[in-house]
């Protein structure tokens, strides 16, 4: 069916409002919801967090009794299972509107379609399939959740231009500039889960959360956009095959979740002492006896993980695009050189004929302080 | 003094007439004048090619009686010598223009200033400096070559997103794709000559000429811009330090004039045979016996050499940057990895701090099918 330039409209309207809810609703997805009467917008809202309303609630009580006879945009199809808040279908129902414009049904193949069926039932006019690909990237994260049973998965990786991230010795303090570490900052505060090996952890010793500070000074972020009450810490996972971590590791004096991922358990009093919450899980290993990847993202959706950012070095990057498990990959470059005798971005086995190299889509390039920026996705 | 509206609005004109000669002035430097009247053009002209008009006989050739007491813009100084073609300062004293605008002084120290003084002398107002920063790149390698006694030098190299240019077996074709290598001509089509060492020529036979036929692939070019017989091959140069070439290599066998760079000489009878116009030049060597790049630069400057366009390997390329004779870098990288085990982009000295890496500074950024080109500049 033909949507119309006001139905386009205030479903872009409603997807502006979607994103607002980006540092905050995982695991749940961003929703946003327009509800109009006589080509006027009565009531706005979407969703910010779990345990907080859904968007068509929201909208739902600035609208008030003008629900009645409206039109509702909503960017994901309306809930109809009794979770935190009672379905929304049923909310919609019951405050009459007339008709439901939905930008795309819901990806969980077990509700996919219900909230729909609900609606009609009631005599309520819906329409699906506008903006659709606007919203589902929203979503990117859920959607692949829903659909594969595994988190979406970016990589991270920072070199010079010719494909370098640290020297021989090491050293890789600073490749990439303020204004690219800020911009790093900005996408962490949007993960569910950040990433990393046990290599990283023990000669970065990094902190792999989210600094206010640093995050500000991303020209994407505003106090009224992200107060800092708002930020969540995305979950750390750690590859920790055998135990290696000391637990002395910076990471463990900072608040928020830590997954650390072994072949094998390891004490659960080590954990007594850090300020972090540590959990261990264990997971098969792949005929390299090494961690299995493909098992580990089976086990990270009982943790719910919508969007995984992966900071991570050479082997890591190379094992994931090995198994085909790299959603995203993007790449800071610095303008510089670092020369044969550096260390390379990835690793990956010895390639016979250019047909086997690992082939990418550009999704846009830009420049970032002196520094450039390239988000590719898999081919 | 402050320029007006007005005088921007022909300045600018007088360069965009002058970039019509890019593909065929060289070694003659780029100019384009206007020439007004009562705020009206009543001439036009360009410098297409060495032995042709330069761009204010041109002119003048168009304006005719409307000369007199005209006002000229040019994007360089006028010539005040005796070439191939009488002065353009003395033209422009006989046509009777009241006054001349300049956009940049002659770049060459012998003669900077000189037409100026001309102009002057006869009673001319002249005043300089208008779009100066705007002339000065429609002539980057005339003005380097006028100061430095040397070419400008680009180079010019093609890597996977992981700085690798090849696989550990050599194999590389087609890292990147027909767009990129359509963008390489049209550079190419730019240059005064182009570079590369002697194993590039062993290793891919290549023609390093400009073909018509994938130029005009390129969106920048179009037939009426450049007609095919207006194509200028650029001097081939081949750094071959002890004469491995065997002179059946491809390029010989094509039309245009090629400057083999050695440390000895060999028989002249060697080049009888090639269709191409060969000619070999011995320059000193550096203290590790190599041929030493800043000899080779100054002997290049008796072939009027404007722009020099290198296509390099590693370690030319590496030898290129440790003595600072890098001008432009620009780089093709195709969104693909091929991992740690194929060849990196440039062969550099081991590095013990990041303060001894090289620095560069990103001019643009750009998609070139599905692939990018990044310019950058000596920081």
């Amino acid at each position: 069916m033909p949507f119309t330039q006001t139905d386009q409209k205030y479903m872009q309207r409603a997807i502006e409002l979607a994103k607002k809810g980006r540092f905050t609703t995982s695991p749940n997805p961003n929703v946003g919801c327009v509800i109009t009467l006589n080509d006027e917008i009565v009531g706005e809202g979407f969703h910010l967090k779990a345990g907080a309303g859904h968007a068509e609630v929201n909208a739902l009580a600035m609208a008030k009794e003008k629900s009645l006879g409206a039109t509702c945009y909503v960017t994901l199809e309306p809930c109809s299972h009794f979770g935190r808040t009672p379905p929304c279908a049923l909310a919609l129902v019951k405050a009459g509107v007339k008709r439901v414009v939905i930008a795309m049904v819901d990806p969980n193949p077990k509700v996919a379609g219900r909230g729909i069926s609900i609606l009609e039932e009631a005599g309520i006019i819906v329409e699906v399939g506008l903006l659709t690909a606007q919203a589902e990237q929203l979503n990117l994260g859920f959607i692949t959740r829903m659909k594969f049973k595994r988190p979406r998965i970016t990589v991270k990786m920072a070199s010079s231009l010719d494909g370098k991230t640290a020297l021989k010795n090491g050293e890789s303090k600073w490749i990439t500039g303020k204004a690219a570490r800020a911009d790093v900052q900005y996408f962490r505060a949007q993960q569910s889960a950040i990433l990393t090996g046990i290599n990283t952890v023990l000669l970065d010793n990094p902190s792999l959360n989210v600094r206010y500070q640093e995050l500000i000074n991303s020209p994407q972020i505003t106090p009224e956009l992200l107060p800092e009450a708002n930020v969540r810490q995305p979950i750390r996972i750690l590859l920790d095959s055998n135990n290696k971590l000391t637990l002395q590791e910076h990471l463990f004096s900072l608040p928020g979740k830590v997954l650390i991922v072994s072949l094998t358990a390891r004490d659960r009093s080590d954990f007594d002492l850090c300020t972090a919450d540590v959990e261990q899980i264990i997971c098969p290993k792949n005929d390299l006896n090494k961690i299995d990847l493909h098992e580990l993202m089976s086990l990270l959706n009982q943790y719910e993980i919508n969007d995984l950012w992966v900071e991570a070095g050479a082997t890591l990057a190379g094992e994931l695009f090995k198994c085909d498990l790299v959603d995203e990959f993007i790449l800071y470059q610095a303008i510089k050189l670092m020369g044969d005798q550096s260390r390379s971005l990835v690793n990956l086995p010895h390639f016979s004929t250019m047909n086997d190299i690992i082939k990418l889509k550009l999704q846009s390039v830009v420049q970032i302080g002196d520094d450039i920026r390239l988000i590719n996705h898999r081919e």
